[in-house]
């Protein structure tokens, strides 16, 4: 079971994420960085994930559509600041329907015995930003990817 | 003359820096994204500045070496996000002696009049990390970029 905790101080622009999962970092790192793994959890159950591209290095871009059942889709994309590793992985984060609103996202897998502690911290350039992000929807699109991703790896450790 | 206005409120992970110079936004941008320029004036004037890779695109990688008088170097990366332009230039930023704290840096550049007000917002993942950037001499580093920048304007637009 994962719980996840999100941590929004009223007036900072920052977001910080916990969830911990049953499987090793490395596990969870591949969730993360492998595309074909990535599309299986990240963001909300009742859209369909496409990638265009999610190159895993310093420098790498990345961009992803999520659809909806009405068929209308949404855009984001982003770059990797230095190689990403089970230490950190370190990246800019923009939807494309609010241009010009970009945060950097930073995550840390921690072992913690069999299991692993994930931590994401999104800095973002105003509280407005944040205070978006979060209108937005983010909980039900975290929450949702945790869930997705616990499965997916347990799906992957019974394999 | 340049006007340099460094906003640090306290208890937020932000840093504003705001300026304006005598010069149209086209030429203080090639200041920005021209290595050859960008070493006459990135920095403290008793530094000398050495330009590894400055990659103008989006996912393009950049790193610097500043060298003090006593030959000790301190070194930084980081990455554009997105494709720069006078509109918004959008990179991360990490000094390799601090490794692990990372900021997003997101600079605008308006016409006003035949001025260009810079502004600059600096988020970073905690407000420790902000704080240890103004503790570094921050303030002096930005305050004579600021002087040097206006000079080399003022020499590019007399050449």
């Amino acid at each position: 079971m994962t719980r996840t905790q999100i941590t929004a101080e009223p007036g900072m622009p920052l977001v910080t994420v916990t969830r911990d999962f049953d499987a090793p970092p490395e596990l969870v790192f591949r969730a993360y960085v492998e595309p074909e793994l990535v599309v299986q959890w990240l963001g909300p159950r009742d859209l369909t994930m496409k990638v265009e591209c999610w190159e895993v290095r310093d420098g790498g871009r990345w961009r992803y559509a999520h659809t909806d059942v009405q068929g209308e889709t949404y855009w984001f994309h982003g770059v990797f600041h230095g190689t990403p590793s089970p230490a950190a992985i370190v990246q800019t984060f923009e939807f494309e329907g609010a241009p010009g609103h970009v945060c950097l996202e930073t995550t840390t897998l921690e072992q913690l015995g069999d299991r692993t502690l994930v931590r994401t911290v999104s800095a973002f350039s105003s509280v407005e930003d944040r205070d978006a992000m979060i209108g937005s929807g983010m909980e039900v699109g975290v929450r949702d990817s945790d869930e997705r991703l616990a499965e997916l790896l347990s799906r992957l450790q019974a394999g």
